[in-house]
């Protein structure tokens, strides 16, 4: 039997919530009904953080009542405290996501907490949760580097993880938020990690420096096994330089299907939705398979 | 000590080639010139192919004859024939390039000749090469996968570089023309290939898919310490789908970087180089070092 593996697609929340421009619900609600048909097992549908923070996913509710389910799908969402808890629970989410930073300082210019404060909000969001019968999902950003302190403290990280495990969290996705990280340094977190069972990691990597493909590489050396993605590559654009969106879903599917490993996930459907959620965005995204697919390629050397 | 990997820079020829914009003669000095002073080993200047079939290059002796050498670094160009190297011979360069497919059809569409009729045409001009006192560098184009025969002959694939080693190729440049490789294959054809020493083997990947640099990675552990890259990406553009270039230098050095290797390259002068021919270009070049640097960034989760 083929290995499998996990792609978890959070372009709809990652990648609109750094989008510029405006998506319409109905456009927002045919992108994640279109990605559900694609095979994706999981999709992050929105933010609840406050729509002041991120007005371009003010929609939040709207967006989770109107799509249509499709069985098997997890179907979830970013919720930053339990103001934000009882809107995605309002509107039905199969999953809750919670986020914090390995940095303090970008723990509290992300949260305006700091580390130590930002645990027992998670904590009562992840109780709450818990009680009403949802999984959670754990987002520590930073992990290979912070924008303001560079290097990221180790016990710190080891402490982060280690607390959002002890509450309960079902899938712990490591963030590279600035997309620094270099295969040997995704392989040296997982071992400083190697307390967590290794498939309830998810590895999420930007692509700022052109590293994100190898480093998946490196976690699938490493035993993990769930991988976040963007469709398109959303929230990065090589028209607004330094603007590095999560690696593009079809990127790492293609890899996938090179590697043999099962994902269920068909890449025509899924350049289908990439090519829908340019169109909205009149910009050209920055996903490798979707430009390939979009131009004739050319004969080279 | 740290282990250490050659960069060889294909950008002026592979990249440039590509490229619909016209570079002036003097800008393409420039050019050269500043990538000499980044610490770079080798820099493949231009093509002696008839200005024909590639006019962007057909400065090409002006180019040659105009540059300021640097000691230590080796500078090549592309010759098709006994025709091409008297131009490259007269221009004056210190090594010659090669070329030849892996598939039988992008040979014919490529050079207009089958696989066996190009060998005897490399030969003498291989023979000439070194009465002459040069090195020569061997591209096999097409190793990972053929545009119009998809799959690569892998016998035809052993002939062709056993007759280009036998013909005392001294570097063995296996280009992924069109960009489909995934790091299984790389190995694969790798092991394949075994018979070459491993330290005459560069890899020459176009980024087509988003697999470049983890191709590089998987080259990296069976041995490998020959990279080309091209300076900002040239000869691929997000504005032009579907035509993607060579990996950017600048990202592999950001990998070499991260995983402790020696290069010698500067990656600061290496970026100017990168930022200097998008300015020449006036387009956005691939390279995500280049446009993090270009770009603020911004805060993400």
């Amino acid at each position: 039997m083929e290995k499998e593996v996990r792609l978890r697609e959070v372009g709809p929340r990652d990648g609109l919530q750094n989008e510029q421009a405006w998506i319409n619900t109905e456009d927002k609600i045919n992108l994640i009904n279109a990605l559900g048909e694609t095979g994706l097992p999981y999709i992050e549908m929105t933010s609840f953080v406050h729509p002041k923070w991120i007005p371009a996913l003010a929609d939040a509710s709207e967006v989770v009542k109107g799509i249509k389910r499709r069985p098997g799908v997890t179907y979830g969402a970013l919720v930053p405290n339990e103001k934000g808890l009882e809107r995605a629970l309002e509107a039905g989410i199969d999953e809750v996501s919670v986020f914090i930073s390995a940095s303090e300082t970008h723990n509290q210019k992300n949260i305006n907490k700091t580390i130590d404060e930002t645990f027992p909000v998670l904590k009562n969001v992840i109780d709450v949760a818990k009680k009403e019968g949802k999984t959670v999902r754990g987002y520590v950003s930073t992990v290979f580097g912070c924008p303001y302190e560079g290097e990221i403290n180790q016990s710190l990280l080891v402490r982060t993880v280690e607390q959002l495990m002890e509450m309960g969290v079902d899938e712990l996705s490591l963030g590279d938020t600035i997309g620094v990280a270099t295969p040997n340094r995704v392989k040296d977190v997982l071992s400083l990690l190697d307390f967590v069972p290794i498939d309830q990691i998810a590895l999420h990597f930007h692509d700022t420096k052109g590293m994100a493909v190898a480093n998946v590489v490196a976690g699938l050396e490493k035993g993990v096994i769930a991988f976040d993605g963007s469709v398109g590559g959303l929230g990065g654009c090589p028209y607004a330089p330094g603007a590095a969106g999560n690696v593009a879903t079809e990127d790492l599917l293609y890899l996938f299907q090179g590697l043999g490993l099962h994902t269920g996930v068909d890449m025509d459907a899924l350049l289908d939705c990439a090519m829908f959620v340019q169109g909205k965005l009149h910009k050209t995204l920055p996903s490798h398979n979707l430009q390939a697919k979009m131009g004739a390629g050319g004969e080279r050397l």
